[in-house]
C-alpha cells in the first residue's frame, strides 16, 4: 500500500517535555523505530507537525532584538529543515540501504480569500503582558487574543488548496524513496495577483492533518494514518462515559461536535480523504501504528456502504 | 549542460547588509533573476552558503536561555530549510510552470578521523568576552579562538566524503527538476562506528564549495560554477599589481598560495572537480553568470593539455 503517515506534534514531543534537541531526537528515534518496519512492505510518505518547534524559534528570534524576527513562513521553512532532518536521519538508521529517504521542502497554496484571513484564530509564539502586546500590536499590526491569563498572537489557519512540490514528491515515491514532506502543514503561500504561477509566503499556519489529507489525495495514497498520543477518537471524551469510536463513516463522524484543538482537525482530515477517494483513514496512537495500518486499532474511517467507493 | 551553481554567502547577503528577512529575500530575488535564464537551456543544481544565517540562528538561540541552544547540525538543517525556501520560491517565480524546482535536505558524510577534528579552525556564532568564553568552555567543552579583539567558537571543517541523498537528487535532475541541495555545505554526519549505514550529526561545518565540487562529481555535472561577489581569482589581490586569472589549470593554480578565508576553498574546489572529471569549473561574479557558463568571464579552470580528459 501507499500510506501517508501524519505524525502529530505530540508524537514527536510529549506533552510537558522540555524542548531540548536531545529529547526531540530521542522521541523521533522511538517514532522511527515504530514506523520503519512498515517501510519494508509499503510506500511511505511522512508528514509531521511543528507547533512547539515553531514556537521555540519565534521565542528565540524575539529575544535577539538586533534583527527583526523572521516571518512565519520563513520560520516554518526552518522547522521543515530541522524536524525533517531528525526524522530522515533516524528513519534511515532503521532502514536497509536500498530504501532511501528524502526530505522535501514543501509549500502549500492557500486562497487569499479564505475566511480564515479575516478571522485569525491560531495561537503562535510566546505569551505577552498587556502593555507589550499593545506596543507590538501598534508596531507590527499583529493580532492578539487571550490565552489563559496572557496575550498571544493569533494568525489565520487557511484551508490547504494545492501542494506546490507535488510533482517531485510523486517522482520520488514512484522510485521507492520514503519521502518526508509537508512538515508543519507546509509553508503557506498565495498566488501573486495577476500571475498564474508566482507565489509569495503569508503569515499563517496550515493545519498539518488537513495538509496531510490533501497530500494523501494528491499522491493517490491507499491509506491516511494520523498518529498521535491518544489511541483513537472518543465520544464523551474526559467524562466517565468516554468510549473510543472503533469504526466510523464520514457521515457518522460529521454529526458529532469535536472541541476545537482536540480531535476536530484529524476527524475532518479523515472525512475529507475518505470522501474524496473512497479509501480508508485511521486515527490513533503511534505505538499502535502496525495495527492502525492493518485496520485493527484506533478509529478506522471507511466510506459508508452507500458511498460506492 | 548539467551545471552545479554554488552560490556564495556574499552573493546572497552582501557584505555589511543587515540580516533581515526582507533584505535576504530581495538579494535572493536578484540572484534568481540572474540564474533563471540558464534553466531554460541547462539542467541546474543549486547549492548555497549559510555562514551569516547559521550565525544569526546561533545568536538567537543563545539569547533564549530556557532551552539549551541546538547543536550545529540541527542549525544547519534549519538554514537549509530557510534559505532553500527563499531560493526555491524566487527561482520558481522566474521559471515557467514546466520547469519545477525542489529543495532537498542534504546530509554529507565526513570521516571522523579527518585531521580537522583535532584542529577546529572555523569560526561560528557570536563573539564573547574572556570571562563568558571561559565559563562556556568549561560548561560545554567548546573551543574558542581570538577573532580580532574577541573570542569566538571554532569548529572543525572536515572534508566532505559522500552526499547521503545523492540517489533522490539524481532522480529529480534526470526528470528535469531544478534541484536546490547541499545548502551550507550539507549537514555534517559521521557513520556510527560498527555500522555500515547509520549516521549521526556532528558539530562541524563543511565548506560549501568543497561540498559543491563533490556534488558536481556525483551528479556527473559538465560544469561547476562558483558565484560570488568578486569577478574572479586574482594574483596579488589587494595590491597595485592585482590582476585576474582568466584561464588556469589545476596544476598552475595549485602552485599559488591563497590566503585562508579568501579564494582558497573555491580554487581547491575547482581543482578537485576538474582533476576528477576533466570537465570545466568557473569562479566569478554572480552578475556575470551567463558569461561564466559560456566560458567568457571570471576565472575558467580547465584540465591541462596533458590531462587528456
Amino acid at each position: 500500500m501507499r500510506i501517508v503517515i501524519a505524525l502529530g506534534g505530540n508524537a514527536l514531543l510529549k506533552r510537558g517535555d522540555p524542548m531540548t534537541a536531545d529529547i526531540q531526537r530521542e522521541n523521533i528515534r522511538s517514532v522511527a523505530g515504530h514506523i520503519a518496519p512498515l517501510a519494508h512492505e509499503h510506500e511511505l510518505i511522512i508528514s509531521h507537525g511543528n507547533g512547539p518547534q515553531v514556537g521555540l524559534l519565534a521565542l528565540q528570534a524575539a529575544c535577539y532584538t538586533r534583527v527583526e524576527p523572521y516571518p512565519l513562513d520563513v520560520l516554518d521553512a526552518q522547522t521543515e529543515g530541522m524536524i525533517g532532518y531528525m526524522i530522515e536521519q533516524e528513519l534511515m538508521n532503521h532502514l536497509p540501504h536500498e530504501r532511501p529517504c528524502a526530505t522535501l521542502l514543501t509549500m502549500v497554496e492557500v486562497d487569499p480569500r479564505d475566511p480564515a484571513f479575516s478571522n485569525p484564530a491560531k495561537f503562535v509564539g510566546p505569551v505577552y503582558g498587556k502593555e507589550e502586546m499593545e506596543r507590538i500590536s501598534r508596531e507590527k499590526g499583529w493580532i492578539f487574543r487571550m490565552d489563559g491569563d496572557s496575550w498571544r498572537r493569533v494568525v489565520p489557519s487557511p484551508n490547504p488548496c494545492r501542494i506546490v512540490e507535488i510533482m517531485p514528491i510523486r517522482l520520488l515515491i514512484e522510485k521507492g524513496v520514503t519521502v518526508i514532506c509537508a512538515g508543519g502543514g507546509g509553508i503557506p503561500v498565495v498566488r501573486v495577483p495577476g500571475t498564474s504561477q508566482r507565489f509569495s509566503g503569508v503569515e499563517a499556519v496550515i493545519d498539518k492533518d488537513l495538509a496531510s489529507a490533501l497530500l494523501a489525495r494528491e499522491v493517490n495514497a491507499d491509506l491516511l494514518v494520523m498518529a498521535t498520543d491518544v489511541d483513537g477518537v472518543y465520544l464523551d471524551w474526559k467524562t466517565p462515559r468516554a468510549r473510543r469510536i472503533e469504526h466510523a463513516t464520514p457521515g457518522s463522524l460529521r454529526k458529532i461536535d469535536f472541541a476545537p484543538g482536540s480531535m476536530g482537525p484529524k476527524v475532518e482530515a479523515a472525512c475529507r480523504f475518505v470522501e474524496a477517494t473512497g479509501k480508508r483513514a485511521a486515527i490513533g496512537a503511534l505505538e499502535d501504528i502496525q495495527e492502525l495500518v492493518s485496520g485493527d486499532a484506533g478509529t478506522q474511517v471507511t466510506p459508508g456502504s452507500s458511498a460506492g467507493g
